[in-house]
Formats: C-alpha cells, structure tokens, sequence
C-alpha cells in the first residue's frame, strides 16, 4: 500500500543529513522516528517513511500522515506478524520490494528525511541483505537523513551511523498480561 | 504560551489508562511521546501536552499539532535552558504552572492522554515537587493515559509507572561537534 501526500516545494536540510539508528526491546523506536517525522514536517521538510513488515495493520498515525503536506509513505509486509522460523517467500518479496521504495525515495532528491522503519528487524531476520542496506546507506545524497528502526540493529549498522539510541525495556505492561491497546500501542 | 485547537467529540480509551515514562540520557524521549500523541490523533484521542522547561523555544512539531483537531498544548519555561545549580523564581514559577496546566486537564475529562513533557527533570532539579506528581498520578482518573518524559526519572516515578523506556544513549553526533539542527532535533 503507497500513497502520497500533495507535494511541497524543495526544502533541503540545511544541514549535513545523518543516520539515525533506534534499537532496543523497549517501546519508543517506531514512535521517536513518527514525533521526529512530525518535527521535521513541522519545519516543511519532506519525508518519507517505509514500514518493512507491517502490512495493513491499522496503526492510528497513518489516518493523520494522510492529512499533512510533505509526506508519503509506503507499508509492506504480510497482514499479520513474521514468524522468523518460518519466512515465507511473500515476506522475502514485500521485504524486497520495501527497500526498492526506500532506495527510490532516497535517491529521488524529493525527500529530506526517509525513514526505514522496522529494517533493522528485517535484516537481523535476513528478509534484508545487509550489504543492500549498507550501500543504501553509503550511496545516500549528502542531504538527506535516514532513520533506521527496529530491534537488533547490526553492529555494522551501528558503525555506520552517527546518532545511535537503544531503547531499553526497563517495565513493560504485557508482563502484567495488559494488551496491545488501540490508540496506544497500534 | 497556550493553544488548544478545534475541540473533538469524547472518545475515551477503550481500556485502562496507564502511566508510560520515557527516560534516559539518549534522543528519543520526548519524539516517542509525539509519536504515540500522533497515533492517538489518528484513532480519534484528545490529547493534552504540556511542556515543563521549554519556554518559546521553535520546535517544529508545533507548527503541525496546531493544525490536528483534539489536541491542546501548553508551554512554560523561561526562554533559553535552565542551569540546574542556578534555578531561578521565574524557573519555579514557570513549573509550577506547567504542573497546575497538567493537573487541570487530566481531571477535566476533555483528554485522554496527558503528556508531561520533560517533567522527570523539573522533579530531579526540584522545580516541582516529587509528592505533587505523585499525587497527581494516584488522582489521575481510571480512563487517562498519563506519559511522563525527561532524564533522570525518580526512582519512585518509576515505580508508580506502568510502562517504562530507558532511551540510552549509544553514539551522539553531539560528540562528533555537529550541533542541533532545524527540523530534526528541534
């Protein structure tokens, strides 16, 4: 699923674009680079965000990306989670197709900021080959910013990147048996 | 400064709101809280921030949130960062109406989630007083969702939190020299 907000005119980062990497088991990697979406936005860059392995799970901040100039995004993936003892070959095709978008987007020169979230997943789970996810990185245009999302980011990654947080778990409601919460978590 | 924009019919959150700390010495805290606040957005949730210790600062988020219906906002804070070993009146005044902002619209019933941007530190710097969000957050009603952000959570806040997140920093382009830049760190 791809869709396309009405364009904006050209607003390069002033700046050098870096990259971002958020790892970690905790809550907060996927949302830090939506709030991080919606700031740049707020400064009229323009972003673009590829979700590896999400499918068409309704998650509440598509509804308002739709509505805001600037943006486009792009969801792939299976309805449903991977199993990572069971990849099938439509996971490996949406996969690939996902970073084809991202690799478009990035060098199209129409995108300030491109966020890649739930990659760093997708290459731990080899859905991903990290050395496409490495020239990616080493073939971005100087000015724009990437945010790489997901669990188990590799050291590689890691290397290659200039701002690294990991989000740590440190009390998590599901232990208490509390689900994923609509308006919340999804 | 304050702003609320086009009020939206209730919709309170089909389950228990709990209370989510966003803590930790690495970038993320206060850009997983957007995040979650856009999500919210997205699935009708009114929501409140309040930002302790921000003053009049540009970030670019504003600029987007006063456009989205359900969402009020309100900023205190000198203008310029607080140095924590010369806290000021006026840097206690300001906090103490932040929290005052806060308590008011978690008990109005108008939002669904609250959040408390940068709050931990002005309760580790003692410009608000530990007991008073203590108090707030076992005066919070049953179908709020509270998110609190900042470094240097109190241990007892975490304690009281149901979901809690330790951004830590792993690499910082801060350390490299490369200064904060528009449109994404602010």
């Amino acid at each position: 699923m791809e869709q396309v907000s009405p364009p904006r005119p050209p607003s390069k980062l002033s700046t050098k674009g870096l990259v971002q990497v958020f790892t970690g088991n905790g809550k907060g990697k996927t949302t830090a680079a939506l709030g991080t979406v919606i700031r740049a936005l707020g400064h009229g860059l323009r972003v673009y965000i590829v979700s590896f392995m999400k499918g068409d799970y309704p998650y509440g901040e598509w509804n308002i990306l739709a509505q805001l100039p600037g943006v486009g995004f792009a969801r792939f993936g299976s309805r449903g989670f991977i199993n990572p003892k069971n990849i099938t070959p439509e996971d490996r095709e949406q996969a690939r197709r996902a970073l084809a978008s991202a690799r478009e987007a990035v060098l199209s020169g129409s995108y300030d900021l491109v966020v890649l979230d739930e990659v760093n997943l997708a290459v731990a789970w080899k859905l991903v080959e990290l050395d496409d996810m490495i020239k990616l990185i080493n073939d971005k245009p100087r000015n724009v910013e990437l945010i790489l999302t997901g669990r188990k980011a590799d050291a590689k990654l890691i290397q290659l990147a200039d701002l690294v947080t990991e989000c740590r778990n440190i009390k998590h409601p599901y232990e208490k048996g509390i689900k994923a919460r609509q308006g919340i978590e999804y």
